[in-house]
């Protein structure tokens, strides 16, 4: 999970982007979805969560070539504006119950 | 989304509590799925995320009679030691990318 905090303006972009992805993650082993939030109270909040089989399948994803590449294709400015108002790096968690 | 933060050692009994959960939330209109999220770094931040058709389906649940007795038949002391240590309260977010 990673909490983002963006620019209320910069948000539908952001969400583009991630409605636009690559989908280089898609076809990696151990990746079972993604999911983009959107806070109703602050639009400028974002949460993105990635879940994976385990724990190994989602660091061999970190290490690799499609993670970096689905980077590299981030526009600049907007990469920028996340950069400089990220709150929280990721966190991981294991789903203990559901 | 809420994120409840527990002493690490009173975490199993709270995630046994969400495993021998009553259900009543289970059928209830417009209900998707519930999970809980243990952090891998730090065993006593707990956070758990239920899904909902839409907002309403979500307040018209959090209103209802289910919901006062699902949360009536906690066990107090576990309660508490929720209560006191409660960081942030319940956070609500629209998917807007999947």
């Amino acid at each position: 999970m990673s909490r983002l905090r963006i620019e209320a303006g910069s948000a539908p972009a952001l969400i583009d982007a991630f409605r636009g992805r690559l989908g280089l993650v898609d076809g990696f082993d151990g990746f079972l979805d993604l999911e983009v939030w959107q806070s109703d109270r602050d639009a400028g909040e974002i949460i993105m969560v990635s879940r994976w089989r385990d724990r190994e399948c989602f660091k061999a994803y970190m290490r690799s070539d499609a993670h970096r590449r689905s980077h590299d294709r981030i526009d600049p400015e907007l990469d920028r504006s996340i950069d400089l108002e990220r709150l929280e790096h990721l966190h991981t968690y294991e789903v203990v119950a559901d």
